[in-house]
């Protein structure tokens, strides 16, 4: 069974002393000495990053990592905008079942904060259609849209979504390595000015730095030896039409829901025996829909039962939500978002989450790419 | 056995009438309908892609194949630099590996002659180290300091270079797919301008517009009933120092020698059982290197045989490299060549390749990302 054996986190924020290559590095040897193993050990690597070409005109960022390790092991990018990440850890996973006795690398990161605001604008909405380009829609212009569409469709206020902002804050506040750890109210995400009606500035997850790194294998021997080892029970990936006009609703994203059903069948598991779900929560809007994308929730009811906040860590319900504090508040750098959501997981499963320590045997990762074209679910358990 | 049951390749030149995803479409449902299968029986799909984000703000294209095929499966997208084509494919081999009666679809895919001299110049400069971009060296500029150290530590001319270019065009005057169908003699090479000393403009592959796609599956009814089909004995990767700074010696590409190294122990062959190559000429001095590097001659003495011609259609020598012109004249779309090489071999390994065709069982296609930090080295075989 593919074990994953180690992970590393920078901490995710405004890194101005670091370069994303800084970031990579610090990720992947840090990572390598977590998991006790020597870098000789890895038999390839596993990158997802969307932004280094246009942000900063790096591309073939294998052989930068190749450089940095001095190894000549095979390194692949992988690109799916913000699902980049998920993309890299559901292939390492495949790597994994075809060759026995193997050990890889995951990294995930992203250098943002660099960037002007009409770049880093243009380099988030790379991940929308052309003709969403031409239309002049941005990326949280595109989530509007999809925020609008479902109040609008099941009757709910702009105040329904504001409680995932609440509560994935009052998470973040308990997590070391978060961007914001700061707790917020109802009050102030809805007096925060909009971005992108009916999404206001606290509805919005930030611009951010930081890579995210796991180690992973099917060597028995390397998983019997590991301090903390977490099972890979599945990873699934599914697309959609990357223009929402493309899409049959607009108040689902349907390759959550197959990524979801896969992963679901894969590992044998069902709905509730899931205690602890990182989602991608890029918007508040995100995770209402991935709570019932996911089959967690049943379509239409996210907007009342986020108001009970039945996903807040200590509220007994059994399924805690975003317990690093989402993208929200834990900060959201692109290529990183898919490896640290496994990597929380990681962290939770193995009683290393300190004071944001949550009960549970599995978990499941949930990392979207632009505004529904591409997602990932990924289900881990204890060993 | 992981098998190619189809192969379709746009015309590579200036293609000023289709888009980068265009061109993606084209090659993606022609190679779906050669394979005489249904869009509905691929179960992922693997593109390389290298520029489509710094040169038109497209990224997440994984979802725009999504939406033209209107499909939810898989699409993964691979950036190498140069060698992203080789990347999908190696890969899509590995997925077949752990996935039984499975089909997918590898497409490589650029649009370049869009861009001014200056942005292409920029977008192909992203390949290599940023302080190799901070010094101002440009894609041929590096090649050039590969070919003068090559010239000068085996006491070659400019000539010996020349060869290269005059083959490569000789075969792309007989492959109706080639950018460039035009045959060249040596005093034109050495009378055409230097664009990085050594290497003067016909030593240089284009910038060209185009896409490759293959249809590769190990579903036994889907081989039996190929009309046309190959075998992949092996395809492995290796990467190397992005920056020429960080390697032992510049008159080698390691990539390439560890590739091939493994490449023939997969498929237990032999050097001199390959009898058809497509090498990475990106630069002339690219093949000299390749053809030494991979072992099909000495360390040095490219430069004394490639004026024998006798890696030319019709030397008898039993061993014809890049029959579809190489990337000097078929053109160079870069994310589309590695395919564009593996479906030469196709071509030529079930006698469709017209006025090129040579004979031979076994044939090796060879991809490089930027100067060498990534290579890619793939062996088929007849069926």
């Amino acid at each position: 069974m593919n074990t994953i054996i180690s992970y590393h986190q920078t901490k995710f924020g405004e890194l101005w002393e670091f370069s994303l290559h800084d970031l990579i590095r610090i990720a992947v040897t840090e990572a390598i000495k977590d998991a006790n193993i020597e870098k000789s050990q890895i038999d390839a690597i596993f990158l997802g990053n969307m932004m280094g070409g246009v942000l900063e005109n790096s591309l073939h960022m294998g052989a930068v990592i190749a450089e940095q390790l001095k190894l000549h092991i095979p390194v692949y990018r992988f690109e799916a905008a913000c699902a980049s990440g998920g993309m890299a850890f559901q292939q390492a996973n495949i790597y994994l079942k075809a060759n026995p006795d193997k050990t890889v690398l995951v990294v995930g990161a992203e250098k943002m904060t660099d960037a002007g605001a009409g770049a880093i604008t243009e380099a988030l909405s790379a991940a929308a259609g052309i003709d969403e380009q031409f239309a002049g829609l941005t990326f949280p212009g595109l989530y509007g849209m999809l925020a609008r569409t479902y109040l609008d469709k099941y009757n709910y206020s702009e105040e329904n979504l504001a409680h995932v902002a609440v509560k994935n804050h009052y998470h973040g506040a308990r997590n070391k390595k978060a961007q914001f750890r700061k707790e917020i109210t109802v009050e102030q995400v809805m007096k925060s000015p909009y971005v992108a009606s009916p999404l206001k500035m606290l509805d919005c997850s930030p611009i951010s730095d930081g890579a995210a790194a796991v180690v992973m294998t099917n060597n028995k021997t390397l998983i019997k030896n590991a301090k903390h080892a977490v099972t890979v029970l599945s990873t699934e990936l599914a697309t959609d039409s990357i223009s929402l006009k493309g899409r049959k609703r607009l108040d689902t994203l349907e390759a959550t829901v197959i990524a979801a059903d896969k992963a679901f069948a894969e590992a044998q598991l069902e709905r509730k025996d899931i205690h602890i779900a990182e989602l991608h929560d890029c918007f508040t809007i995100a995770e209402l829909l991935a709570m019932e994308d996911i089959g967690f929730w049943k379509k239409g009811e996210a907007g009342n039962r986020i108001a009970n906040y039945e996903t807040k860590i200590g509220s007994g319900s059994g399924l805690t939500v975003n317990t690093s504090g989402g993208l929200k508040a834990a900060g959201h750098p692109v290529g990183a978002t898919g490896l640290k959501q496994i990597g929380e997981l990681y962290m939770q499963l193995t009683n290393q989450a300190e004071d944001r320590q949550v009960d549970g045997k599995y978990g499941l990762a949930h990392n979207v790419g632009g505004s529904g074209g591409t997602a990932v679910v990924t289900i881990l358990g204890q060993v």
